[in-house]
């Protein structure tokens, strides 16, 4: 008999059933950095803010400290979002998707999300012809 | 005189300028694969649906065809998504996001976005301790 992976096992797991936390996290398919992808979406708004990456530290001090962290891979070092600039993202909720593979993460953010002062990120709409700048940096 | 990057120049670009397609496009930060990370978002109900890969090809049969296909790192081929269930995705809108690493899909997806018939893909919720299944597959 072919043992199931927990993520096989979940898939069939009913509404609200819980799994321990240590046994999911260690199957989590971090990539070959040991990173994993995460969404950022706002609670409110429900407008999806940013796209960056995690390791495990990051992940388990954002748990923890209802702050998000990231792994910042340019600067190679943990990303505690806002930390200089104020522009915190607080956490409401974590998700995990069906093949462990990507993050979603529900924030109160605080000010912009984007580095160039806008709401977030996703500001340029791609047509086939031409790229249009959608929003302003806030003031 | 540093000569500007594309993304550098949209970033102080005005509200519905407009840039020429291909210059951006060139400009993409595709990994190391060739792959740029592709988060799919509900238009109407704005959830969060999936998070998959996409190359060149993939990108542009998407603008072009307005039904979003991804590149299948598993099975190393475009994947039209829906093409075998009919859980088609028809793109509203494709976002950039200000440092070219990441795209935003806006759809209407028919039927659930997730292979385990689940509206989306992520319904596992992360907490400190546990790991909890937050949604049925769908009937």
């Amino acid at each position: 008999m072919v043992k199931q992976t927990i993520f096989e096992q979940m898939e069939h797991a009913v509404l609200g059933q819980q799994f321990d936390f240590d046994r999911v996290f260690e199957q989590i398919k971090w990539n070959q950095d040991g990173l994993i992808p995460a969404i950022t979406q706002a609670q409110q708004s429900k407008a999806v803010l940013m796209m960056a990456w995690m390791n495990r530290e990051a992940l388990l001090e954002t748990l923890i400290t209802r702050q998000v962290c990231y792994w910042s891979r340019s600067r190679q070092c943990l990303w505690r979002k806002g930390e200089s600039s104020g522009h915190r993202q607080y956490l409401t909720e974590a998700r995990l998707d069906c093949d462990g593979d990507s993050l979603l993460l529900v924030v109160n953010q605080i000010g912009p999300a984007c580095h160039t002062r806008r709401p977030n990120c996703f500001y340029l709409g791609l047509a086939t012809d031409q790229v249009t700048i959608l929003t302003e940096p806030m003031l």
